[in-house]
């Protein structure tokens, strides 16, 4: 019955997040594939009061229907954090609760995306990001990324030649997959570029608080004078993915349009969990629960590059994020990261990444691998990138001799 | 810059939800108009104690990212209660949890239909399923409903004339708005067309195991033999909204689809809610839940019908549901239920209820209404229902005088 199914489905088919999280490793396995935080350092007993708190002050009620919109309390919350810790400008009417920060994707996309509208997307960029605009069925136009975030002249000749761009993609701190940070200047760049070709830039910041080391930037959105910025947050890095809460500041008519589409899809975000985070946030400092969370993510990135520094031959070439989950890593073109994960990494190391094909939209890249530092400890580093560097030179070593891997 | 958005956004700017939940009728009003579970009948305790169990039992990793499918426990109970409940045979792979019901409706709708692809709807239909449909801009069909459920000549006649109807949206138990039941006879009958003229049906039952008087009846997917139905259900009318925890039960190949789509919409659904639901099932007895609430509401079922009996005038008719959430009132035909709502009942009665209007896919009928008998007490009902009589009195008598309202 396959020919029953919408447009939509064939293009989702390939599954770009299935791929992500394949490949059994084993007990004893490493995964640099995942993209978890360390659920250790969650604060675990802190939302068990807090959720039965919530069942305490408000009762039955808080399991009844609420509204699309959420709790105006914890949507005031999150503008004065967004003013806070991103110099944005919002109230609670700018913001949008979402079902994490994947619907707020979702969401964005349905807004504003028709079949065949252009969008510009980070070459690579998020897999899920790619994996809910697909349901739209955009054209994809891809840009490089150098050390300090977009390549903004590549950007404006794909602005030159295609006029009606409608949005673009970016995740300006401590991107995923490449832990790469664009600089201030090209913050207030791309807002201008923003606005002389108008189109919507889609903020996305799930890492922007996890910052290990050098200054902390405003956000593209606080540059913003015209409601080109869509901002979108999460809880997800900062405090726990169970929660499933993310949200969007933009302005008002956005959020509208968001809200009833929104209530088209799921109704609305769980009261419980809305009216516990909102007790977390009342009587913890989700500030200093950050802070504390530091010292641990700093380490495993410090050990890493470390090791990489110590292990990786010269012609491999990787990135030295300042916070985040992520360290992208480069391989000569000859060798192909797909078939050394599952020739070689998974069988013989078993130890997992995350091959980069899946981070471009038009899959064509095939030397680069998302490692993932948050979600192993240090021991398990120092074995796992140990043997994925002795496995990467024999690669190397075996396209010499001829034979492609 | 609203030329910006998608097609979709201007499709479902009416906003067909939104509209059911306006009126403000201050702290005394009485609505009939919410489809609200009532609250004082939710197990919150034992919830409380499940979230507890669960975050004892699983600790922090109960909030990690978990998998889109969810627990294969808590899967393998809503086989078990599929087919204990409703005759059907289904194993864990065949279901699908989702964000509430209306999750399920929108990523079914995201499954099938192209933009312009046909689908039946009853007429009048849930207004809900209305606005996630409307976000793929299908071509509606709409067949009137009977006594005992869908009028399946009409359906048939529909059928003959386009051959390429795609699915069939029903609401077969205690229909959402007319509390009208699917008959036996008429559920077979309508495998046998699904069959013969090859669309899905998509068959939601949230109402389903809250039956106050007659006899239990199976799901029309109990007569499914090649696939062609999609069963949805909801814990949100028997357990509690606040869950946000529906489900689809269909074909491996369907469910895989499904599940490809959820995870670009919105990644997974929060496993502490998942875990507390499994804690819940195991040291509870759902069926002696249900059935603790049943008298209650059977009592408000009755005394509706009672005032409505003993005050309506004889032009106006009114459904006698045997379970669910609603009554569904037909008016003559010179009186409007969204004039008589906004004009009469609301400002002067403080009574609400929802104008028939928006449950219509071509929003063509202007005279019915629903009634709310769930969510208000035996007070509220002989008080609001004795107003709304009244005033649909004094609104016919007025339009016999000329005056059409």
């Amino acid at each position: 019955m396959s020919d029953v199914f919408a447009d939509r489905v064939v293009i989702g088919s390939e599954d770009r997040l299935a791929e992500m999280f394949g490949g059994s490793l084993g007990k004893d396995g490493i995964k640099f594939s995942a993209g978890n935080p360390n659920a250790d350092l969650f604060p675990t007993a802190q939302i068990k009061v807090a959720l039965n708190d919530a069942i305490d002050k408000y009762g039955s009620q808080i399991f009844e229907y609420q509204t699309v919109s959420g709790f105006t309390q914890l949507r005031s919350r999150l503008a004065q954090w967004a003013a806070k810790t991103a110099k944005i400008k919002a109230a609670a009417n700018n913001i949008l609760i979402t079902q994490g920060g994947q619907q707020a994707l979702d969401l964005i996309g349905k807004l504003l995306l028709d079949a065949g509208d252009k969008i510009v997307v980070e070459a690579p960029t998020y897999v899920g990001a790619l994996s809910a605009f697909d349901q739209y069925d955009p054209c994809y136009y891809d840009v490089a990324m150098d050390d300090d975030g977009l390549n903004l002249e590549e950007l404006e000749t794909v602005l030159q030649n295609h006029s009606d761009i409608k949005l673009l993609y970016t995740v300006p701190d401590f991107h995923n997959p490449t832990g790469v940070t664009m600089s201030l200047t090209k913050r207030k760049k791309l807002v201008e570029l923003a606005e002389k070709y108008d189109f919507f830039i889609l903020e996305d910041t799930p890492y922007r608080d996890l910052r290990y080391k050098g200054e902390k930037l405003p956000a593209i959105k606080s540059f913003d004078k015209h409601g080109h910025v869509l901002f979108v947050s999460s809880f997800s890095k900062i405090l726990m993915p169970g929660l499933r809460i993310g949200w969007v500041a933009a302005d008002e008519e956005v959020i509208a349009h968001l809200r009833t589409l929104k209530t088209s899809s799921d109704l609305e975000t769980s009261g419980i969990m809305l009216a516990a985070l909102n007790q977390y946030l009342e009587n913890s400092d989700l500030d200093r629960h950050i802070s504390s969370m530091l010292p641990t993510y700093r380490k495993r990135l410090d050990v890493m590059l470390d090791v990489l520094d110590n292990t990786m031959p010269t012609d491999v070439h990787y990135t030295r994020p300042e916070g985040g989950f992520f360290i992208w890593l480069t391989l000569p073109k000859v060798v192909n990261a797909q078939t050394l994960l599952r020739e070689i990494c998974i069988p013989k190391d078993k130890i997992s990444f995350v091959p980069g094909k899946v981070f471009y939209a038009h899959r064509d890249h095939e030397n680069g691998m998302r490692l993932n530092f948050s979600g192993v400890n240090e021991a398990q580093i120092k074995v796992g990138i140990t043997r994925l560097a002795m496995s990467i030179r024999e690669a190397i070593a075996a396209t010499e001799v001829g034979a492609v891997l």
